[in-house]
């Protein structure tokens, strides 16, 4: 990628409004950026062409296709969504392609998405945290005569408690197998790898011996194994950096897209065997990847990173992950009481998981609470720094399951809830993944009630992805489109009409658009929708009352998984899936899972924080309290039955015109 | 085997001397116990036809051959060697066939072997020191139910701490993957095996994991791999109690008879594979014979003891023993510094080892001191019990590499010396193992110097085994026809002659026994005997001396090793090998090492002596003490330099009459 990317400016008339974005941006991605509507139903395929603009000054890279006559381009329009800028701008959105009412541009809302929250190695060095569970230390031990003829073993204990202060170790049959030769290799120079176990802190466990100063190079990896998506990254143990990443979809995503699919499958003859397969075969490739990668760092020494260096795997996933990843049966996770089989994992072995890692390579895996708030969550609550944090902050991993954690230093209290597939597209009639072609922003011409769908990739639309239904659902009942509990209003425009279920909006035309249909959304998926963030807000509400807080005691609000990173923290809060907050009070945390493992992989202290943490940790059982289904009914309303909550959202809804039958707010 | 063994009374004449034997016993061994001489060469065979005896009252089964005419056998004349007993009876040894003299019988001596200890199970239930290190425990657990969801490990944890006060477990993969069924085939009714490590008693291994009620069936192994001989026996852990046994001979022996030859063998290519791969198929053997045998003891349930249900292994052997079963390469155990891979082992799962047993059966090696003083002394210093007597104890286990210890409960001090391997019938010219056909009891005729030979079996004879060796040699030095230097003095018989090692003594002619040659012991053999009884001797002077100690200081002795239960006490006093002490101080362990195997397959609590005997012992090396070489010098004579050491022995020896050449005392 070229580092320094040229920019140019853009300037919209009549609003008057400049932004400098990159070169090759398309105008109608610098006009959504400025917070100005263009309609635009195609999403950048050029072919719906209602998304004319008139160039002023400057020019710019395409902008036409069959959709505009040759005259209208000598005349200076452009279609906006094939347009590309790669030189100062000027462009006037035409009052039929914009929102402005006469001549005055009408903004549309910025997107709000949550800073991100950033992990910095130098805070664990400057705590002094920063030690890896597994350490490599190089001794020059004193050679066997016949005043001094202990046993090898004994010699190498002897000296390890002399020179490093390392008492009590235990070793096995392969470190005892090669010792001989290995001392004898580099006459008594070697380089021990130790880990230390963080139950016993008095006691050592010798892993590994090599003959020679190797104890400059020390690796290690932090891996999240998501239902998804498996993320890793190997780490350099000495400098606390990551050396490469990599990932990859969770290959087991073919035999199910959620956990209970997967645990179903798994209940199958070989069924476990054959998870377990799919995701360390997963891992595997990812290492194999990584170590192609990486560059060793400098003052390393020169030899590429070998898979034999690597003397540590830390490893988090939600509980269902781990008990595919370690083939426990998962059978009682989907059955209520809902009981794992184990929710901490003793130290392992890597070679004990069929990991392509050396023998002496220590797998360590993240504890979970219980059957649904797993290790990936409590890395997340680890990687987000809330575990340390004196604000009272909620953590959020939406998902299907949405878990959730409140509490602060002092204490932690969680649950988990079920949302459905929503976010993830699933459910939706026309839903899809984040990819190519999913509508992922929009916003809407108040009077035509026409739309300006952005879309991944600028790809003629294919469907709507988590954070674009999220954003058209605000949208419609912020423009009074959508009534309260999610029904549409009859307004006078061809875009909403009967559908099979109930009414729909229908975003993009089927000549539009590259699905061969009209892309809709309809009342049963506003219903799901509104189930789903209505599920994720009523776990919220009721852990706070569990633990006799309420909404406004919050002081942070930490947003985890993939979904998270998109959410536009405005939508999220006009419909209520989010409380009602300061946006600056919410920070994303991107893969904290990952971040949490990362972490783990350089400090041992953290280890130790971790085991805490889960001691911290009361887990609620949702379905078990009562108030639970009260407080999901009042949420399956836009934003809440109770408009307390939510005085700012109620404030941005602005009522359709009285041209239009207004919606009865309940 | 009968219970109530018939017994008869043999009278001999003219001695008037009776003794009780079991029906079938020989007349000749009868003879030997009661302490009378007579003259025997083919040492039962009935082919010298020298034993003749005259039939008093009652009757003989056989004593006939082709060397007794039809007419003395009617005149009562039998052969005592092929004359067994069955009823009462009186004989008459005649003045050809003893050595009575003018009609008077004269005595030979009787043997003393040393008392035998014996291990008592009641002992350790007594101290209340009486718990195995493999521990099976039985719970009922609460379900699981909507209030209380704990993971299916957890549950099982708690329930150990609540009903069994156990905290702090560990555990691995193999029980998380079955927990889950196991706790519901019998309906939360569970057996789990706990092993309690030694070195931290607060922790506790879950090794496995049973349905329903299983805890009074707990079995255990404990091996003894020596160089020769593996023995097991398979122990019932509830009582304590041996429920098989099973040896065989160490199939390494193929390779090498000697440790030496092993660690050689060792170092080929592939050759510590193989020499592992030998022992432990050995070793699963003797499981298979045993668990044929073994039938479950009382109180146990009906069904066989399974494999399954062996839960520990404790295995003791001599360092280079340890070293190929570990498959740790032995190389450098012998060669100056004699340094081992490992004195101690860490507990290793049974699998490890590829023994055929269950993974979670744990297996514990015994401690060594150094290369010459292994895992078997140690065992064998606790099965004997010289671990806590408060006695200043000699403890030697013979054989090729003699071990030595002196010390008691207090402290312990160890050497090794190398014997070389006349007591197992090498380097001797018609050495041979203890078995049929070989002479291991002697006596002789002082005026006709005609020998009494009895052999193992009843056989005829086919060499000299080691106890054989001892006593031969004693005899023949007390009876002034060995030199003080081990020379063979210049005696008027033909049983003296010159042969092509110096002078040798023929113990039997050809055509008296089973090889094809005269059957003798020459002058060579003698001087390997005595180096090889002065190497022992001096190692026990040597160490005696490093401690500040002297012969007269010792209050016991503990003879171990197969060789040991052989030794005929005045016999090893009368040559120099043991140092003179009241034979009534002498205590004959058996297998010490396979005991104390034993023992710790019962007691954690022994276990733990063992790691403190092991850190109390403190090792010389006799071959960097300079005074060795003098006291090994000095021991070089029968039965020593220094006569002062052995009043007694000097006292036994009775010059040749006037008529023969006196050898001179040096």
């Amino acid at each position: 990628m070229n580092e320094t990317t040229a920019t140019c400016t853009v300037t919209f008339l009549p609003a008057n409004k400049s932004i400098r974005v990159k070169n090759g941006t398309s105008l109608i991605k610098a006009a959504r950026k400025t917070g100005l509507h263009i309609n635009a139903s195609c999403g950048g395929a050029g072919v719906c062409g209602k998304c004319r603009v008139l160039l002023e000054e400057g020019d710019l890279t395409g902008g036409t296709s069959e959709k505009l006559t040759e005259e209208d381009y000598n005349r200076g329009y452009r279609q906006a969504c094939i347009a590309t800028v790669s030189q100062d701008v000027t462009v006037r959105i035409p009052e039929e392609s914009g929102r402005q009412k006469g001549g005055l541009a009408t903004d549309i809302p910025l997107r709000h998405h949550a800073r991100m929250h950033v992990f910095n190695i130098d805070d664990l060095k400057e705590e002094d945290i920063f030690y890896p569970p597994v350490e490599k230390l190089c001794m020059e031990l004193s050679k066997p005569d016949v005043h001094d003829n202990r046993a090898d073993l004994g010699r190498l204990i002897q000296g390890l408690a002399d020179q490093h202060n390392k008492h009590r170790l235990v070793t096995g049959l392969t470190v005892m197998r090669k010792i001989r030769r290995t001392l004898r290799e580099k006459d008594f120079l070697v380089t021990v790898t130790l880990e230390q176990p963080v139950n016993d802190k008095s006691k050592s466990l010798l892993l590994n011996i090599q003959p020679g100063r190797w104890d400059h190079r020390n690796f290690g990896l932090a891996v999240d194994i998501g239902t998804t998506t498996i993320h890793g990254v190997l780490i350099d143990l000495h400098s606390g950096e990551i050396l490469a990443k990599d990932s990859c979809y969770n290959p087991q995503m073919s035999y199910g897209e959620d956990v209970i699919a997967r645990i179903i499958y798994a209940e199958k003859p070989k069924g476990l065997s054959m998870m377990q397969e799919l995701v360390v075969d997963a891992i595997n490739t990812i290492i194999k990847n990584m170590l192609k990668q990486a560059v060793p760092p400098e003052g390393c020494g020169q030899g590429a990173i070998t898979r034999d260096e690597i003397n540590s795997i830390t490893i988090a996933g939600n509980t269902t992950m781990t008990h595919l990843l370690l083939q426990l049966e998962p059978d009682n996770i989907r059955r209520s009481p809902y009981v794992p089989v184990s929710t901490f994992v003793p130290p392992l072995h890597a070679t004990d998981l069929h990991l392509e890692l050396p023998h002496h390579c220590v797998a360590l895996l993240f504890p979970a609470i219980s059957s649904y708030v797993g290790g990936d969550i409590v890395a997340g609550v680890m990687g987000s720094g809330m575990y340390r944090t004196e604000l009272l902050t909620l953590f959020i991993d939406v998902g299907t399951n949405a878990e959730i954690v409140i509490g602060n230093r002092e204490w932690l209290a969680c649950a988990a809830c079920s949302a459905g597939p929503a976010f993830e597209g699933g459910g939706i009639t026309h839903g899809m993944r984040a990819v190519d072609g999913a509508i992922s922003d929009f916003s809407l011409n108040p009077e035509t009630l026409e739309p300006m769908n952005i879309t991944q990739g600028e790809k003629a639309p294919l469907g709507i992805c988590g954070s674009g239904l999220l954003i058209i659902a605000a949208t419609l009942f912020e423009h009074g489109v959508l009534s309260q509990d999610g029904k549409f209003n009859d307004l006078d425009t061809p875009r909403i009409r009967e559908g099979r279920n109930g009414r729909e909006y229908v975003l993009a035309w089927e000549d539009e658009c590259a699905a061969d249909h009209d892309i809709v959304l309809n009342e049963v998926d506003i219903d799901n929708f509104i189930r789903a963030k209505g599920a994720i807000f009523a776990g919220v509400f009721t852990l706070l009352e569990q633990v006799g807080l309420q909404v406004s005691d919050l002081e942070q609000i930490i947003l985890a998984g993939g979904f998270g990173s998109y959410i536009d923290l405005d939508s999220a809060m006009t419909v209520g899936l989010l409380p009602e907050v300061d946006p600056d009070k919410i920070v994303y945390v991107g893969n904290g899972s990952l971040m949490g493992a990362w972490m783990s992989e350089l400090s041992n202290h953290i280890r130790q924080d971790v085991v805490n943490v889960v001691r911290k940790m009361t887990s609620f059982e949702l379905s078990e309290i009562s108030a639970f289904k009260d407080h999901y009914m009042a949420s399956t309303f836009l934003p809440h039955t109770d408009l307390s909550l939510f005085p700012k959202a109620m404030g941005r809804r602005k009522q359709k015109s009285s041209s239009h039958n207004s919606p009865v707010i309940a």
